[in-house]
């Protein structure tokens, strides 16, 4: 087998790892380059000739066990057990009852099983670290517990109980209380999105509008562009649909509209997700000058935009440039909103706007997803926004993220100014570091971690951004970010 | 196109009416909100909406049709043709920027495509005209809006506003707020079944357990065993997720166990759905024996269970017999239960009850759909559940329950008893009334639909079911039950 070696899966191809080696065995199987019994490598192996985690490596040999195609033993080894296809003489053993090909007969067996991805091994890290006491968060984009609204949410809870409406605990409307939908109209009026209810979907934050777009709008297979890096390669939103994501490069002024024709025609992709304002991961707000040309090109190319407009309202030196759905004459644009960046994750809200036809659909699936977003929550949304609560700790909360923001700025110019480059970014809640030495950010992560610091590393963005790190100076408390920063940069120093 | 009925032309604008119409018409097509291909109300329905003459709808569309913005068909139907402007794609033919091959150029092209089927039509149609005024609902499943905790929940608002709790604004932990889940266990506890919190994952709604699991823990083109009729089958929980469902017949015990190793292996079943206490749609309960047997069966043949216990706590006259969880000794079964049914489907809280790995990887999965439910949500059910609210609840809940069961026997006994036969329910909310006369449900669902009925038909829930009508005593005000029961049969007897 050490034609293994000279093989490994292409680290810039939008197909996950696991995929690319299960294509790969599928092929040496089929082609009858390995043939049945055929003992493969130790996990531990062939993690190492195809340059992957073991966790990659267990993924797509579970999925090859599934489709009956290896087998394991009891001595943990693998074998090769056929080609795939249905032996039909088997069925027609004894009187055409014949025993049942799957071995699965509890619960447990079937966790390996499903179309939908597990999260990356590294976001179930993350995810489970995020929970473990005592660990200075520095990557999560979130805002700090400090910064919610508490006690405001309280004083809400105390003018609903006395307020003379009724508290809804039936099911809402399909597109969601129409009051909270009102009322999201006029706030997307005061940021120039001209909108009807009618026209605004109630979803349960963002990642669900996401979910309810690949499941109701696209088809399997379908390719989406959108900016390279994003946050969305850390999820898989759309890829446990089976669509695919295709990188379009970004420069200062956003990602590079000038490449969308060739690449829409290339991947053949069906629309372009952007994230033009306060980009996640990197910061960067795509300038008035590339807004129009965006709307020109997809115009021309016909390429319909998903704009993320979740991080918008988290100026700090003075407001954006009006959104791509505020230029949108032609319902070229839907738009996705939510409250989970600005005032609590917690409650699960967030907004699609679109028009009718499209908002429709995706309302039933939604109602077929899980009949809509908990109607307290489009309560307390709805007051939040009503009763002028949101403007003021707006405000607030600019000034606190303006503090933080600029103490990780002074750190990073005091502690990293020689191993690190990076933009001043003028809101939401990231600052994207490229380390200039030789840093292995695998490395950098576990010894991070053990120093009790959580990072978010760039490879999560993009596979291909190996000395980039996400930082975050919305979550952790302010004396825990000046002793993380400076410890990191010890620990690059000495790999570096 | 609701928001319609919300604008009127301005009888003191010196503006002809006319001219405001088409101006609010304008701009809307120019807005995006009305988008190309958009079907219009019929002129009869705008003048109506509008408050004006059908004449001078007919001078504003006259206009916009000239103006290329709207576009008669020979049906008489006028649709959304553009927004005036000069379609400049064509400009660019010429210039290396090749029109696609794919014909979908637009969000609206869009919303035919998605693995997710929509709605059945006539599911569809329940939808919408569950939100008509003056429909009474004869078949919903749902608690009366008269039924619903109203005054209690305020008062829990009022409760966790002066608490010393912390309002939980930030994301949840992955399974859900520990306080919930330990409230949730001591809950389920005393119905028999032993579950820890870590055995347990809060989602939002008992849709969403099917959601999750389809997703999380099966492959597509898996089939699902499960009872013949069932619920399961009026929504596309499982049937998008490409899962197939297979009929298990039944008889007044519930579903024939007898008949589930021959179904397993004929179609390859990897699961059982199955609803054994008072279930949707035919009220019945599962026997004891009936239940011991099921156990063995899956236990000797593999087939692990999803067992649905939304309507358990709903007896009527006595306890039902323990939950197939409560006999679990191995991880068999997984559990979902559900507020939606018993307290507030607003809330949207349901929980699913199972092995540890299980359950972790259903919270993988529930964390990449929607980043967990309401939080706010998830701590009105804690105090709700723990603060002995729901105790006083279940009680009244009952008693009301028991009434309107008593009435709608009574009605059925009083004016159906010629027409159609039926068994008396002992707990739930559904009454499976089978007709004995050639009675097309399909023509009764109309005419009953033309009479202000809203009819829940056989055929939901099982195609053969063509004779049956699931009614509910649960939801329609009891005056109003009395009027349909006795219009229905006066509709069924003009078709018998």
């Amino acid at each position: 087998m050490n034609q293994l070696s000279q093989w490994r899966p292409d680290m810039n191809d939008p197909l996950p790892l696991y995929q690319q080696i299960e294509a790969y065995i599928i092929a040496k199987i089929k082609s009858g380059e390995w043939t049945q019994g055929m003992k493969l490598p130790s996990q531990r192996v062939l993690a190492k000739q195809f340059g992957v985690n073991r966790s990659t490596i267990v993924a797509a040999m579970d999925r090859l066990v599934s489709a009956g195609m290896l087998e394991g033993n009891s001595g943990g080894g693998t074998r090769v057990a056929g080609d795939g296809e249905v032996d039909d003489l088997t069925l027609h053993d004894s009187e055409g009852i014949q025993p049942s090909s799957s071995p699965r007969k509890h619960w447990n067996d079937y966790v390996e099983e499903g179309m939908h991805y597990p999260n990356l091994p590294l976001v179930q890290t993350i995810n489970r670290m995020e929970f473990a006491p005592h660990m200075i968060r520095l990557g999560t984009g979130e805002l700090s517990p400090s910064l919610l609204p508490e006690q405001s949410m309280r004083h809400l809870f105390s003018e609903i109980a006395s307020s003379l409406d009724t508290v809804p605990l039936s099911y809402e409307e399909p597109l969601g209380s129409l009051q909270l939908r009102r009322e999201l109209c006029l706030e997307l009026g005061r940021r120039g999105i001209n909108a009807s209810p009618s026209n605004v979907l109630v979803v349960s934050g963002a990642l669900q509008a996401f979910q309810l777009i690949s499941a109701g709008l696209l088809e399997r297979q379908s390719t989406i562009l959108l900016e390279k890096p994003s946050y969305l390669y850390s999820i898989h939103a759309f890829q446990s649909a089976g669509v695919r994501l295709a990188g379009v490069p970004m420069d200062a002024e956003g990602l590079q509209a000038s490449a969308l024709a060739r690449l829409k025609q290339l991947r053949q992709a069906v629309l372009l997700y952007t994230n033009p304002t306060y980009h996640n991961p990197t910061g960067i707000v795509m300038s008035e000058a590339r807004r129009t040309r965006l709307m020109q090109v997809c115009d021309q190319i016909g390429l319909p935009i998903l704009e993320d407009g979740a991080y918008e309202e988290l100026w700090l030196d003075h407001r954006p440039p009006a959104a791509l759905k505020a230029r949108d004459t032609s319902g070229q644009v839907l738009y996705v909103g939510t409250l989970s960046k600005i005032v609590s994750p917690g409650l699960r809200i967030g907004w699609i706007v679109g028009s009718e036809r499209v908002i429709e659909r995706l309302a039933d699936i939604k109602m077929q997803t899980d009949y809509g977003s908990s109607s307290v929550s489009q309560l307390m949304a709805y007051h939040w926004l009503h009763s002028g609560y949101h403007q003021r700790h707006m405000e607030q909360l600019r000034e606190q993220l303006r503090i933080r923001r600029d103490t990780m700025l002074e750190l990073l110019q005091q502690d990293w100014h020689d191993i690190a480059t990076w933009q001043k970014p003028t809101g939401g809640f990231y600052i994207w570091v490229t380390l200039t030495g030789g840093c292995s950010l695998n490395k950098l992560f576990d010894r991070a971690l053990s120093a009790g610091i959580l990072l978010n590393v760039g490879t999560l963005y993009d596979r291909g951004a190996s000395r980039q790190l996400r930082l975050s100076y919305a979550y952790a408390p302010i004396e825990e970010m000046k002793f993380a920063m400076g410890k990191l940069a010890e620990l690059i120093r000495m790999q570096g």
